[in-house]
């Protein structure tokens, strides 16, 4: 040996060069500590103290003969590309000699150029034995997320040597849908900034990007249908606007990823922009008898309006793939519908006597139709179930208001009335409060509510609002991440192998360091540091 | 005219390369908005809807012909280059033909290459008129002053063209300390962290970096009397530590922006790292009869104790040429001390019985007299004077703990004893909640304290302290700014100007975005946008 070769460590760096097998053992013998685990934590994972070193130069995602995804499959390829780099910080790629470490993917289902939707399969089974790697799945959706825990099995020890350890992995998600939802109208997010909050999803396993376009203060969606809608109520209409370009490179840039994205154009209430370029689509709102200049919610008795939101709506459900379209139909407030003399003749005619909430229904009925025509599931605020509204049985209510126990009250109500619920009351992190309050969104028990075996198959995820009041490109990361991790963690894992809120911390504050690691400005836990700061000033 | 100069707007491009005094008139007659204000806002401001444009290519800063300072000058000559391109962001320089813009400066005293003190004159005179500027400051400090109030009284009109308002500025601070304290132990913070901070504080007139760069989690300091200090006592003696020359770089690039470093060693309490470096500095905790193996706080009854601090405090007088250094002083547990039977008996020895503090007084008392012997002066935080320690008058007391009317009494009582002091107690920024906390740091009114005119003079300033317990580079950007915008304001300007808060807002939403335009992360007031969103992913 040389004189640099005078401890195992130092040793390692040269042995790898001359044979792989033999530094398996030198590693084994040595007893390096094991991983310090996955984030969120899969279902079932065993692990030894066997470590296999992984060298970048011999290194190589393959597929299985028998997979029935192949080279071309533009999903795999893309993932082989960025977890390649993702475990080697620095390297796009390695070259594979004979000896290589491979990990061979092997997927049931060739579909490479769909879209995830509401039902995608996400388990997958991961062996690292015997110096390779295996990872079965049915769907690519499912191989995505076992590529992801792959690669934070990886390690890295004090010498900077990569290594994994001996492991197998049975995993899949508790819930199926697993959403973080951005707000693109209080300000308006650069496109970048939404690509690198799907990357930081990817790393979650969050599997859908809840796309809360449009709102009150600005329109940024370019439609092709309507494009005064963004020429006059968007923030700027060349340099705060979504163009069609702009939304498919996001799409595409989801699916890539597992990640659905679920459009939100919200109404009636929430629609103060859309005036501005749809004239007649907003309740004008009355001083005494007289318009008093201002607006109000969509003018719910107009055939004009419903024309509009029927092509409106024909365009989002041919843009945006997904099999969800989220209607909105939060926060309506009936003053301005009120102070208008033809609202009220209109209640007259209608029978709807004083009781507003019968016209916001008959308004949100005639939306959710025309979605249903379109064959998309609608997805409704609780809003709009609170209101007793009729709407189709497979529409989705989104939970968001209170603390428990009244959210679980109200998923209860809802889903012994056979709805299909999502939770996000308690994950509404654009609320900040000193500390470490993801231990709140961690403690979260989303299936605590009263009801039926059945009741609780209606439950079928949640998600991370991150509402624009306060945010935007300039701390959207630092808020979002690692806060939404603990969020993430209640919606994928096992809730009793993930109760502890001490074992937590430590695994959060290392995943944390790795997400650093990937370039994402994820705030620290606690007093501490990473090996690797962020540093991208 | 051309098809192309159809508007005047359009027009104008065009005209301004033809001749600067003819759009003079043009803009004159366009009647443009005046300029949206500056940050914090000048003692006494007079502007005129008269314009000037500025052109990148015709303009130029300038010495007068009579100022002391001439080219040459470090300070001016790099603040000239900086706030070029900070007033056309993607230009470095410009040329300069006979009919440029110019900015004339003119400095009293031709020091430049000295550092900022606790008596430097920041106060200048601006006036922008006929086509050019004059800027008029005894001290390069001053003139830096000016220089960013000039910056920021440059206007973008819709089609890009940069223009200056006629404007006649007296300006001078109302406190002579204005800080920001950094916490480099509980994070470690990169050095570009740290200088992007600088620029921010720069571009806020802060003129105090407070360095609280020690403390019980990590002692990133590499001491070159005593290396062990960080060999041992940082988070990695390589990665995280502040070698001589990272300090030198902050020290320097803090004193082209007329901004001083103020190191703080934080002890006796706060020492924990300290440990790991110097033996027998901390007092070993007893449990009954034997040590616990646990330290408590720097062990005052050691001659060697003293023999260290003294070589330690020399060479930080030496390395930080400031006049003062914070030696700490806080939150000193008794605890230990009392378990340790020497410690016990060096109490009875010195008569000081079962009082304690009495003990913290005779440390702090014995290195506040050696940081006299080094000619420098002292800063405490208030924990000090709280237990009636006896330290000299020329002390700086720094006022952290409650809220009004608690601290006003503090205030008070220390000023009655003669002592300066510096108000952080309401701008602990690091603490956050949801929502425009800016304004509760915007209300503060430092001088509402009881006390004569004498005493009101003793309060010197405040600093923003960020704490680390949840802050490194990830989110230090956007938790500081522009929240600490609204100390600095309070700190800089009159209070009469700048009561109102809803007046504050607006010109705190426009100061933002010229933050963000300049490549600092401040998060945003409220819902809205900016011309030019972050985007620097």
């Amino acid at each position: 040996m040389s004189a640099l070769c005078q401890n195992k460590k130092t040793c390692l760096k040269f042995c790898t060069g001359i044979s792989v097998y033999f530094s398996f053992v030198l590693i084994a013998l040595h007893g390096m500590p094991g991983a310090q685990g996955v984030w969120p934590m899969p279902q079932k994972m065993s692990q030894t103290s066997e470590i296999y070193p992984l060298h970048v130069h011999r290194f190589i995602f393959q597929y299985a003969n028998d997979s029935a995804a192949q080279p071309g499959c533009s999903v795999l390829d893309e993932a082989f590309r960025r977890y390649f780099a993702l475990i080697f910080p620095g390297y796009s790629d390695g070259k594979a000699p004979w000896d290589s470490f491979a990990l061979v993917v092997n997927v049931q289902s060739g579909e490479c150029n769909g879209y995830p939707d509401e039902n995608s399969k996400e388990n997958y089974y991961l062996l690292v034995s015997d110096g390779q790697g295996i990872l079965k799945a049915e769907t690519v959706w499912g191989a995505l997320r076992g590529l992801e825990t792959f690669s934070q099995l990886v390690q890295q020890d004090d010498d900077e040597i990569y290594y994994i350890n001996k492991t197998e992995i049975v995993d899949f998600p508790r819930f199926l849908f697993r959403g973080i939802l951005l707000d693109t109208s209080r300000h308006f997010l650069p496109v970048p900034a939404i690509m690198e909050t799907l990357d930081a999803m990817a790393y979650n396993k969050f599997n859908v990007f809840h796309w809360h376009i449009v709102d009150d203060p600005s329109f940024p969606y370019q439609s092709y249908s309507f494009p005064d809608l963004s020429d006059k109520g968007a923030y700027h209409r060349f340099t705060h606007v979504y163009t069609q370009t702009d939304v498919q490179k996001v799409i595409e840039y989801a699916r890539l990823r597992g990640i659905r994205v679920l459009p939100e154009f919200d109404s009636p209430g929430h629609t103060l922009s859309w005036g501005n370029g749809q004239p007649d689509l907003l309740t004008p709102c009355y001083k005494g008898d007289v318009p008093s200049g201002t607006f109000g919610p969509v003018n719910p008795i107009l055939n004009s309006t419903y024309e509009f939101m029927t092509r409106l709506l024909k365009e989002v459900s041919v843009v945006f793939p997904d099999s969800y379209i989220h209607l909105g139909g939060d926060e309506v407030s009936f003053t301005c519908w009120k102070s208008n003399p033809q609202i009220r003749a209109f209640m007259q005619q209608m029978g709807f006597g004083g009781d507003f909430s019968k016209l916001e229904a008959f308004y949100i009925e005639n939306i959710v139709n025309i979605t249903t025509a379109l064959n998309k599931t609608s997805v409704l605020w609780q809003d709009v179930f609170d209101n007793r509204e009729k709407i189709p049985n497979n529409t989705v209510l989104l939970v968001w208001r209170g603390t428990p126990p009244k959210y679980y009250s109200e998923m209860s109500r809802m889903t012994k009335a056979g709805y299909r619920v999502l939770l996000t009351a308690p994950w509404y992190l654009n609320h900040i409060s000193y500390g470490q309050d993801w231990r709140a969104a961690y403690s979260v028990k989303p299936l605590n509510f009263t009801g039926t075996e059945e009741q609780k198959k209606l439950m079928i995820g949640g998600e991370v609002c991150m509402w624009g009041e306060y945010v935007d490109a300039t701390n959207l990361m630092a808020r979002l991440w690692p806060r939404a991790s603990a969020a993430a963690e209640r919606l994928w894992s096992d809730e009793e192998q993930t109760s502890s809120l001490s074992k937590a911390y430590d695994r959060l504050t290392d995943f944390r360091c790795r997400l650093v690691r990937r370039g994402i400005r994820a705030e620290p836990v606690y007093v501490g540091y990473c090996k690797h700061e962020y540093k991208g000033l």
